[in-house]
């Protein structure tokens, strides 16, 4: 199957492109990438000069009709014509906020514009594969989830679903490597802003905090309005949410247990062990852990992601798996490098 | 006046090196590192070459009748000995977690040895600096506290004393960088095992607790059992406790700004802001920020502090100025090094 | 094909397994780490929970009749005798430097003690890949280059074989990423003593000069003396070794070029380019860049790799493939993860 | 003696402030920065939120009547006007490069663009304090130099003007922290492009190669072209020469430790020690070591200095009070912070 990836220049595109280049089933037949339009791939990723790859073009200079479905790696605002217009001719995946949202007007109040495509956000499947499976295959449209997001719902749906916990006491710490925040130049990124630092961003205001609403209303069948900090860590990958919760240790484990046991990228481990970005960087796996706090009735999950693979690129391509019918692992086994 | 630094080979001996060195009042007049003895100190720290330091002894071979105060920053076990030695002649600044708790029971329960100096515990001042300023002065043995708990406490007093929080519903997220776990060799401490990786330890039992138990029980005037889980940071210096309560967000800035108003060392960020672990690193300072959630009613604060400073060598300094009756800030107005 | 890993629980093992555990050829049958015998291997190395491995045992707890070949990850001086028991059995692959000087006497001079298994030692091929393929093809024990050695041989060795430079005036700066040290604890490998840092380390007296020596001889067909400066970077992995050279850039470009037309893995960038370490990392690709000095007759060429890859393990698993008829480039077609 | 600092914003700005701020005859009465002005400077620097210090105004807002000396730390090409302006009415530093080169036409061809003060440059006098005191005394323009070429220079002036080393065999391979790109967002600078990763830039074309040239030539009293290559490294602050030279290393470790015997911020190591980047580290100090080759006659030189501090704003301070006639280590005295 040949796949398009519209915002290749960018670090989910780049992931993109480290995944798709050895998948058994897909193969990269365009590249779209609007400021360095002109140049090849490698240019912009040396790394990948060992591929043989298209060159970077102009999204409106694509020939979509050699490609099977299209991912789409813009930022948020700038994703909503460009996914409408892959959406005519083929499935699309798209990486961005544009079609998170299945409320136009939530998407509004969190990204401060109004949306452009509001039927066609209505076809959109929420990229949560392992929530989502079903309606995936079926649909042309999916938007990948949030990496913070991700972090949070894969420790928290089971629990709300299940009503394992207390669904106004989830107090979510998460803390996220630099790369999150992309590869267009803020001083906010720079290297001697953030090393040998750290501290809060989007306290209590982030904005995927409209997919914690979103999704834990949908599961839990009530509004959930979790509490919401993230921090930027002095390194390149990798999301920890640390999840305080009131509930009881041992059913929580038990419930994430369960729900996760046949999930091939969810590892949830031993009651009282808990999870490093360490041992999930470059994987498309995720470690969840519990641990009971020493206050009965009251515990800790904490969740573990690389943000770039199974917090959106990784996330993409197994969305795509199911989207095209292979196997959901496919192209998606290698292993987190260490150190 | 003359102090003596025992355990001068770790971090928060070379700390007090730094700080002691360019102090007004105060002269290094021995240096006791027992694996280290008959080295000069520039050896250990060649960053302090350029000093003129007494040579490294056996703490048995330091002479004590030429000293007017002794730091002692010997690992934990250890200290109580080499303190009770040291008592006996001079003031003491302990930085070690040996006298900080009041009752030996805690003691042998947090740290899994019976106390052998139970008397000299009973005389020992908790070294909060300003919450025991008065007995600070007129006490012989200062006992540090623990970094982590440092952090904490500076944001928690205040609202336990005066009532403008929850008691029941405190969640400490802290999080430390890596001189906090000391120069001796460890796994976990490894460059490779730390860095682009990141981690909770010790959840929900790190000994620090014992602290936050002991200090909020005595301001609140009943027991309050705090959610504590510290993590790991892939950065030397800096710890930054994201502290999650429940309480009014105007009341709890108001009640820690007029607190600190008058403290020097202590700053409260506007309403809104929150701090970085950058914004203090290598000073004496703290940073403290109150953000409110969304969910009124509930606050997020975050304190800011250098663990090797105001965290432990810092700290011990300014509990010597008030013990010798020099200006409190002689000696610690250096400023944060940035970037 | 089966494999043993002894000396499973460092760096080099775990990446090892990383490599073999998706091979399409080879599966891992064994597992020996002798101060964790007993464990299971992700209780090592949490990463790797999800692969279905052997339990660790001790060395002479392996059952070797089930092994086809043997890779040897333990430290130079303990591995003589276990590659010599390994070898009665199965080919091996031993990346210590034991057996890469072929003069025993060099060894002594070295590494500070006999070596125990002279006879051995003369049937162990260099493995460097590249430079030895039949040799390996036809040998029982390979002994794999030292990482440094190898970044600078691939620069060099083309070079001196054609006499493209001038063989007294050679400089090697290489820097090195910490994982290099190994997993052991020392304190020179802390975090807080190699953050934020960077210095040299076995000024112009690295036992890798022993390889530069013996292969640069060997391919000039006279004595080579560089001189060699490794630094210490503060990072986990990669290797760039600066070389300063007198020669004609061009020729050199091309010589490098021509030689390495046909290498899957070694990539020369076109001339006036120059690698980083992010471009190689986690993968077995080797780039090199020359550039002219602006003083004519003068050039720097800059080789780039992965330490823990192409500088050990994955050129391990790339003279297993020699050694058992594969494909060479099996198993090794993983990409550098960026960022 | 009132002080105004042009520029600001950017890290030299702050650690001219971080220095003034505790200099102890020196005080800061104008900040200006461009794009800040109107601003507080702890907007800009939280870190320095304690201080009292005047608000950010426009450049030609300043009232430089109550200003003894200005400093100017603006980029390179924007300086020139700035300073021939402030050169009116007060002694300046400048930290820019736009003074250092007295020929306007290596000015020209390094910087590509024309000179427009001519004469101010002929005032001008290069600020590597301990080979041009006498001169900084006597002028109203000093011209600080560059962080890399003041590394060098001090490695290396003392030997070319004794003639201890081959002039036509000099190689310096410099590596520098990223402080010293500044702090305008580029995507070189950004933590995921810097991190885990080490690459060279400006491969023999670096601009401070003319300063180089410049004083080499000086002292030399003929042409000397070094091979020189930069570095950067994943750490904020620090910059470690490594220089290669042809001469004898206990006539060059002897060459130096007599020249320094006297410069307080000067230290030789003793022969056969080298230095690292974090014993200097927010500090004025300069360690210098000298190893030998293996091979005789050939000798390796380290430099080792903050970028920030003596390579710029230590410098600057250090050339202000040589101008000024106050003590030359006033306010310099501060200590390296490690770790």
């Amino acid at each position: 199957m040949r796949t398009a990836i519209v915002g290749a220049s960018g670090y989910t595109g780049a992931e993109l492109v480290r995944i798709i280049a050895r998948h058994p089933n897909l193969t990269i037949s365009a590249l779209a990438a609007d400021r360095n339009a002109g140049r090849e791939f490698h240019e912009v990723f040396p790394a990948y000069r060992n591929l043989d790859l298209p060159p970077l073009k102009k999204f409106q200079d694509l020939d979509m009709s050699a490609v099977d479905l299209a991912f789409c790696a813009l930022p948020h605002g700038t994703s909503q014509e460009v996914v409408a217009e892959l959406a005519k001719s083929v499935p699309v995946i798209d990486l961005s906020a544009d079609f998170r949202l299945r409320d136009p007007g939530a998407y509004e109040n969190w990204y401060g514009l109004p949306h452009s495509q509001i039927k066609l956000q209505q076809q959109a499947v929420y990229g949560l594969t392992e929530f989502y499976r079903e309606q995936i295959a079926q649909t042309r449209l999916v938007a990948c989830t949030g990496c913070n997001a991700a972090a949070g719902l894969y420790a928290l749906i089971p629990l709300v679903a299940e009503g394992a916990i207390d669904l106004d006491r989830i107090v979510i710490d998460l803390k996220t490597g630099v790369s999150g925040a992309g590869r267009s130049p803020k001083e906010t990124s720079l290297f001697a802003e953030v090393a040998e630092g750290f501290q809060a961003y989007s306290v209590a205001a982030h904005r995927h905090m409209a997919e914690f609403d979103q999704e834990l209303a949908r599961f839990a069948e009530r509004k959930v309005h979790v509490t919401f900090v993230p921090h930027l860590l002095p390194q390149n990958r990798g999301i920890l949410a640390t999840i305080y919760v009131v509930g009881d240790s041992a059913a929580i484990h038990r419930t994430l247990s369960e729900r996760y046991a046949d999930e091939h990228f969810l590892t949830v481990l031993p009651l009282g062990s808990h999870p490093s970005t360490r041992h999930v960087r470059g994987s498309n796996f995720v470690h969840i852990g519990v641990v009971p706090d020493r206050r009965s009735g009251h515990a800790i999950i904490f969740s573990a992601l690389d943000n770039l693979t199974k917090g959106s690129s990784g996330q993409a391509v197994q969305n795509a798996n199911v989207m095209l019918g292979l196997s959901e692992t496919a192209g998606l086994e290698f292993l987190p490098v260490v150190p």
